[in-house]
Order: structure tokens, then sequence, then C-alpha cells
């Protein structure tokens, strides 16, 4: 049985390309009353770009805090404010920002108009109907969430995402200018995520001749974004970006592994950022991903940045246990790193021992 | 001003994969009454594939002759035939073979909705109506007519495509069992369409880094295909599935160049097939794209294959002055190739010496 990909039907792409959202906006406006909610990261208040972000008529802001990983109860708050507004549901969700506000648009969008909590929908193909026209606007780059059928959330139970047909954005605007503001570490943690989709996507059952196709060509892109001392930011912003969307392809067309399902309990338990949650295991993943974590290190020297060691100090043995369980739970990523027979490979004891080592 | 490529949504991948065609219509199937219209190569007719058709209750196929490249009076044909049938619109098209027969299928699909002749519709976003559910799914890898925005049409006036947002597919299947017995020439000529996209959106002003990144990792793909000595029939065909599917994206994120249009002209007025008029053209091109001539003659060589040469020969003026007037015409694409100034470099007397070396 293969699977159907989704992926995002329509894109823009060029440096400047931002500056075309109001007019491509007008065109999906259904009436006079129909409005567009923009979901943006709340670094971005009073900066250049809030400015030129295209508001008519009764279009609005809301500002969204991502200093936490994505949460299902701040999605149900966002959608209930919404639907509780005079505007009722907008014609289009807008999300600007990084991984974690392109996660919260999507989420909302398939929110609008599923009802419950977004806790109910944790899984594949959960949500019913179609969500409302949404819009995807990364200004970091790196997570593959532009492209990728997942929403990824963290839950009172489980840090899993919303995936399904629903969930990829209907349009996505790709312009580098976006990104030239990022903060240093944070713009290498988040380039990390997509050079460690590549590494897993190409390591392990799933893999396939196109997953394998979008992360050869992701990985060189990245490869140069990061060990070329010859590249102009200008150049490497571009490259990041699509970097970023083939990763995001790669994965989608295949999955991820070992280091995803180690980032995933450091989130959950201990709160840390997908992208730098990312970079704390893979950092220690050298007797499964070899000489792509060498590079890694190369690459963190090259550019001088923290790469948070000794986190596991102090930790409870009920948070290690916890951590275990969600990395562990994640039997896709495991699955396709190790085989069918991956629980033979892969015991909590086991993950306890990489998280002792970060 | 930046374009919005739209791309194929969904995407099923993998040997064996159309066997799963039924189970996924029948979720199309919209009441007891809705049908499937499949059209297919006619070389299929009493071929393994036809008994793989997935055919229920209504559906049916219409054969399709490919002898000549897709005419505009054919698919006005075809739809008529399809609308004044007894099972009227159809709740999805399915094309089942090369480019040709892909282009029938979204040239139909668009014109089950759009009313008139096909012939008023080539050209880019003339079509003002969604077309109906079309499904692409290829006997033949080169063309990208499995992801590209146009369906190729030869009318009483001009071989031009019907483009815009409604083309594309909104699923393909690509299986790469179904390219197995391809004839052997064929299989090169429509290899080499890849082949060439890549080449040309590789060498123009519209190449941006996604199209670039898409034309680099094709290009590997159909090098590996035709002319690494160690691959076996079943990853080649896999690689030359995946290079067509990359080709055609990166020409939708960019352009084609000078084969293609000498290519058009060969088409229009002698009939040669877009695969063979290609290799035609390609071939004498040395002076525009050096060292990607000589590898392909190369490749030619190694494969045994059979370029038709001298057929300038014997032409009329007045052959030479349509196919060149045909050529001249496709201004995005001289213009690609030699800048925005490219009046200056290509005139139609150059286009007739180019056309009398072949």
């Amino acid at each position: 049985m293969f699977r159907i990909i989704k992926s995002v039907p329509k894109c823009l792409f060029g440096k400047g390309s931002f500056n075309q959202l109001g007019d491509l906006l007008e065109e999906k406006r259904i009436n006079d009353d129909s409005c567009f909610v923009f979901l943006v990261d709340d670094c971005f208040k009073n900066k250049p770009i809030e400015k030129k972000i295209p508001l008519k008529r009764a279009d609005y802001i809301i500002w969204v805090n991502v200093d936490n990983e994505p949460k299902t109860f701040v999605v149900d708050s966002i959608r209930d404010q919404i639907k509780n507004s005079k505007e009722g549901i907008p014609a289009a969700v807008i999300g600007i920002g990084g991984g974690s506000i392109l996660d919260y648009a999507k989420a909302v969008s398939v929110m609008l108009t599923n009802n419950g909590s977004s806790s109910l929908y944790q899984g594949l193909n959960l949500a019913k109907n179609q969500g409302v026209y949404h819009i995807g606007i990364p200004t970091l780059s790196g997570t593959g969430a532009e492209v990728s059928m997942t929403a990824v959330l963290t839950g009172p139970e489980k840090k899993l995402g919303i995936k399904g047909e629903f969930t990829p954005f209907d349009l996505i605007v790709l312009d580098p200018e976006l990104i030239y503001d990022a903060p240093k570490n944070q713009r290498f943690y988040t380039g990390m995520d997509s050079y460690i989709h590549n590494v897993e996507s190409l390591n392990g059952i799933y893999k396939n001749c196109i997953s394998e196709s979008y992360a050869i060509q992701s990985q060189a892109l990245c490869r140069e974004v990061f060990l070329n001392d010859n590249i102009t930011r200008e150049e490497a912003d571009e490259k990041l970006m699509v970097s970023s969307y083939f990763g995001g392809l790669s994965i989608g067309h295949s999955e991820v592994g070992v280091c995803h399902a180690l980032s995933y309990g450091l989130s959950y338990v201990l709160d840390f950022h997908h992208g730098i949650a990312n970079c704390i295991a893979f950092n220690q993943l050298e007797d499964i991903y070899g000489p792509a974590v060498r590079d890694f290190h190369t690459m963190v020297e090259k550019h001088k940045i923290d790469i948070p060691f000794g986190i596991s100090k102090g930790l409870t043995l009920e948070q290690f246990e916890k951590m275990a369980i969600t990395a562990f739970g994640l039997d896709h990523m495991w699955r396709h790193a190790f085989g069918l027979d991956w629980a033979k490979h892969v015991s909590k004891e086991k993950i306890i021992d990489w998280y002792k080592r970060m």
C-alpha cells in the first residue's frame, strides 16, 4: 500500500514576493464583509514586517506568542476568538512566522470547521471537514512546516500532529527577504531541522526515489548555506528557503527518524523549541547517523553556535520516564529508522541512555 | 512580479501503485449514477494494462489514437462524445498514456466545463471554469506533462498550450511498472524531453533557486538512467519517472528555451511527435547548449538510437517559413534563453538556418 502525498498546490517564490500578498488576497475576498485573519509571531510587533501586512476592510492581526511550542489549548483559544468575533469565520487564515506560527495557522484553519478541542484531532486523518483557505509565509527556514501535512501540537496527553489532507496550506509565499533578520542562533537551529530531515529521510525503510531526490538536493543546499565560505547572505537565504521546502517534501514522501523521536520527548517534557531540541539530540547521535553528525559538529563550530549540553543533569527519574514514553510511542519514526522489527533495537532504557548523554 | 506556480496537489508513487486506482476512485464516485471516463492510448488495446483498468458500474474507456500530436479538434470531439453520452459529465477523467494522452486528459477536463472549441483557450488563463476532477497516469516518462500547467495542443492556427490553474491534474499516479514496456526509441526520445527541459531551465533568465534545484536533481537522475552502465532496468524506470516529475516542476518554475521553440515548429508543420522533434533540434544546438549537446550525442551512441537527420531536405520555402513563424512566435521561450532583448539575437532567418542544419 502506497500513501497519497498531499502537497501545497500553489507556491509564490522570490525576493520581494511578499509585497504581492495584498493583490493575491483580494481575489479571495468573497464579499464586502469577508475578512482575513493574520496569525503573526508577536516578535514582529512594531517591526517593519507589521507595516507590510496588507490589512484592508475588516482584516485583522492576531499576535501569537511562540515562546513555547504550539499547544492545543492555544489553538482552541485562537479558534474561539475568531469564531466569536463579529467578523466570524474569515475568508482566509494567513500565518506569518516560523514553524510554530505556520503550525498554528494550519491547525486553526482546520479547527474553524471541525468541532471540539484540537486535542481530539491529534493523529492521522481525524478531521472530517476541509479547513478555511490558508496561506503560509515563513520568516524562518528549515522546519518544512510550509509544505508539511502536519500541524505539530502538544496536547494534554501527547505531542502529536494534526495530520491529514486538510492540513497543508493552499498557498505558500516564499520570500527570502523575510528570513534576513532572523537571530543567528535561531536561524541555525531552524536550518538544522532541514539538515536533519534529510539525514533521517535518507536513512530508513520508507525512503523512495522521490524522497531521496528531494533530500539529496535539499542537503546540497543546506551544506552550501552552512559550509561554503563564499556564499553571500542573499544567496544563502534563498538556498536555505528552498532547502527547507525540499526537506519538507522529502519528509512528506518518507519519514523522520531517531533524532525527531528523541526531540519530541525533549519538547514535550522540557518545552524546548523544536529546532534547538533537534540540535541537542542530533549532537549526540554519532552512533546512528555517523558522518552527518560529524559534519553537523563542523557547522556548529564554524558558526560559533551554542548547543545546550548537560540538560539531563538534575532531571528526575519521572522526567526521564516521561520523555522516554513520549519518544518510544512514535513507532512510525522508529520503524522507519530500524525496520519493521524496530522494537528489537529500541527500548525505553535505550532511549533514556540517549537522553543521559545530552 | 512573481508568478504563482500551481502544481499537482496529490501524488501516489511506487511500483505497483496503479493497482490502488480502483479504491482511490471509489472515494470520488459522487453517487450510483456517476461514472469515470478513462482516456487511454489505443496502443494498449488488448494489452495487459487494459485488464488492470478498474472499470465499474457505468465507467468506460475512450481509446485515443496519438499517432499525431494532440489536436484541438480531437479534444472537442472527445468532449462532445462524453457530453452527449447517456452518462453525461463524469465524476473524473483519467488519462493513461504518454504526454499526448496526459495533455488530452487535461484539455478534455477543462473543456467539459468551458464552452466552445478548445482552440479558443490556447493561451494563458483563458478558461474561466474549473475542470472536471482529473487524474494523470503516465506510461512514458520524460515529458513532465504529469505535473505541468499546460495541455499542449495544435489548433488550426497555432501549436500552443491551454495553460492555467485549472489545467494541472488533481492527482497523479506514478507507477514505474507502467513504463517498463515502452519501445526503446520512444523511451529514449521521451526521456530526452526531461534532459532538455533541465538544460533549458538552467540556461535562461527565468531560472531561480527552485527551478534550478529541481533541474539539477532531475538531470542527475537522467544521466544515471542514460549514462550509468551499472543501473538495473527497475532502478532506471524509477529514476526516469522521478526525473520527468522534477524536470516538469523545474520548467513550471522557469521556462523552456531554444530547443522547444524549434521543436514546436517541427511538430506544427511536419507533425513530428514532441519527443523526437526535440531530439532532432537538440542534436544540432551545440552552438547554444554546448556540453549538454555533446553528452546527448554520447547517450544517443550508447543506446544506439536513430535520430532523424536530413529532414529539412526537400522542404518548400513555404514550409520553412511556416516553421520559422511558429517558432519565432514563442517569445517567452526566446526571452528566457536570450534575455529581454532576445529579438536582437534571433530572427526568422536565423531560425531557418537552424532548421536547415537538421
